[in-house]
């Protein structure tokens, strides 16, 4: 197949490409480094060390493997380059981590909300009309989150939900709640690419995907050069990321709040995985398909436990220590979200353990002289009047 | 009060702000323009000849009522009007119409998607920053559209339903499927105000507003240059009004397809007093509030007859004339959608007449040398490949 993936230098999308790659897909790669400039803008970075540009990349790439991909250093917010992109490379399937996608950053002020409303809409919808004028058979298969969902009362279906009221039913997109102005771009995208399928008969798989974890796929780790970042600063690390590196610099875990917050994860091993299970078996023409992409449920506080105990394994002292939540959120809450769609194609999961725990530590610790402390602790708060 | 008028130089905004004004209300007006702008480059215009710019109407107000409405030329989307325009009128209600309110323009092509949805989205951003920052307490009254649900097969509610599933139940905001790009957009902006609302502690009315006919109210009556502009051509003229222009000028009614879609439809006179309503019945701090803002459901077909006889009465011969349906939308379709809550507050509907449809045909034949005829058939198909 002729993979496009959009947000190629990503912690996701570069071992996403390396895998198809390795498998004998053709592949080709666009990002505008837009994240890299954000954690410079910053003061902190990667904690792994990137091997360089995309061409220095795909150039480590080719020299271990023996195989080439290719790729666009350019912004899908430019119709130019988003249209020659599908013109010339043509894709059977396109995966579209091509986002800006930070929760604290979308909150930090108005710019940054715009920015990544404007960044994630503007270039979705570039995509899709890119699909519709040039290849209306691709799959598109887009990365959102299962952050769009929020924690409603009720089981979490897999995008649709059955509604039976007044004596009559349909089964209608499953209503959501997002948790930060990050998660209502996703949702918006997710409301224009259903309306893409429905009206203009393009093919999509949204995967709602939970937090995932991670350093190691099999590719990333033929050789040094072929790491993918990983970030651990208030900005761009998740939970479990997060806590690792704590774990392993003597920094308290940082757990928001009473910590009963509970969210849908999965392994980067995983990702990789669903994506490629999801180009296998493409949704129909006009077909709007949604998965729910985590293996595991955790709360915040289990997780933090998790990390303490397997920190002890290799003689870390590890602390829990709450702190005050910047976000707007339930603490404790209801959570049942289904997830048997991908299981249904095949996927088996690497689920989370002490073990696995202790190998994340043990791989960050390679790199904690590289650590930027001060970059852990959050600073942007949901509600700016407090 | 102080209430700040977001696109008032609009079909709504306009009489809107007259009314407020009339009332003794303090009233600000932003607008850019922007419609005229669009309609210029289609090479159409309103029906109803403007006065001038906003400076000529609201010289013209001030001439006719004794009162004073201040006004701002500018864009939303720029961040310094937006702020400047909130910091020095620091109103407490901001009724919102400054939207792109076009259906056909938004599915026209890439650029006008994008164009609509920018503006809308955007827009809309800015100013829930501008009240966070500077009038958390103010109340957000915001111009949504019924055809943010679509038409599912059950009843639509008024932003929320409960939901009973798997032995559990939550309230939940109501599935949408909204049947354009533009449409998109306005559900887009609905995602991002509840988040304000549940986040910030704002407080908004999304008035979930169904088409609107009529030309006629009691402040723009008062005077022929307080005539709010009328569009009848195919990108921002609605059902009702285009018929009638039609009727006058002996074209054909073109109803799309087989003519079953039904609608919610409201005088331009309840706009007025829904806006009024519902600036007199403020939400609380951190409420997102739905109301659907129409008095009658009538299906295409039914609209064209009502005018065919309204058209006979007062001689002219009309035909009805049914076209390919530009648009994907069922033509056959249940549909029962709430609208109590405005009633509620106390709305007393003007419904829909064939003398009222007599009087909308009269008052369209003083413009009727205005015309331009070229501008009434449908050009853009919702699906660009056919």
């Amino acid at each position: 197949m002729r993979i496009l993936i959009l947000g190629g230098d990503g912690y996701l999308g570069w071992p996403t490409a390396l895998r198809f790659s390795r498998r004998g897909h053709e592949v080709h790669l666009v990002d505008n480094y837009l994240r890299r400039r954000l954690l410079a803008a910053d003061g902190t970075d990667s904690l792994t060390p990137i091997a360089g540009d995309l061409g220095a990349r795909v150039a480590a790439w080719e020299q271990v493997s023996g195989r080439r991909i290719t790729f666009t250093e350019g912004d899908l917010l430019d119709w130019d380059v988003t249209r020659s992109v599908f013109a010339s490379f043509r894709p059977d399937a396109v995966v579209h981590y091509g986002e800006l996608p930070s929760a604290p950053y979308s909150m930090r002020g108005r710019q940054e909300c715009v920015l990544t409303q404007h960044n994630n809409v503007v270039g979705t919808l570039n995509v899709l009309w890119a699909m519709e004028e040039i290849v209306p058979e691709a799959h598109l298969i887009k990365l959102g989150t299962m952050g769009e969902y929020g924690t409603p009362n009720i089981s979490i279906e897999e995008g649709f939900i059955e509604i039976a009221h007044e004596g009559r039913r349909d089964l209608l997109p499953y209503p959501k709640q997002p948790g930060s102005l990050y998660h209502c771009s996703k949702v918006h995208d997710s409301t224009n690419i259903h309306f893409a399928c429905r009206v203009w008969g393009l093919r999509a798989t949204d995967l709602n995907q939970g937090v995932v974890y991670g350093i190691s796929t099999d590719e990333c780790d033929l050789d040094e050069r072929l790491v993918t970042r990983f970030d651990y600063d208030e900005t761009f690390g998740t939970a479990l990321n997060r806590f690792c590196v704590q774990a392993v610099i003597g920094h308290p875990l940082t757990v928001y709040g009473r910590g009963g917050q509970t969210r849908g994860f999965l392994n980067i091993r995983d990702t990789l995985r669903c994506v490629e299970l999801a180009a296998e078996n493409p949704p129909e023409p006009g077909e709007y398909r949604v998965f729910n992409q985590f293996t595991e449920s955790f709360s915040v506080v289990e997780l933090a436990e998790l990390v303490q105990r397997a920190g002890k394994e290799i003689g870390l002292e590890v602390r829990i220590e709450p702190i005050d939540n910047p976000r707007v959120e339930e603490e404790e809450h209801y959570y049942n979200a289904k997830h048997t769609r991908l299981l249904d194609l095949g996927l088996e999961p690497h689920l989370l353990s002490e073990t696995l725990v202790e190998d994340m530590l043990e791989r960050i610790r390679r790199y904690q002289d590289r650590v930027i402390e001060d970059a852990i602790m959050p600073r942007t708060r949901w509600r700016p009047r407090g």
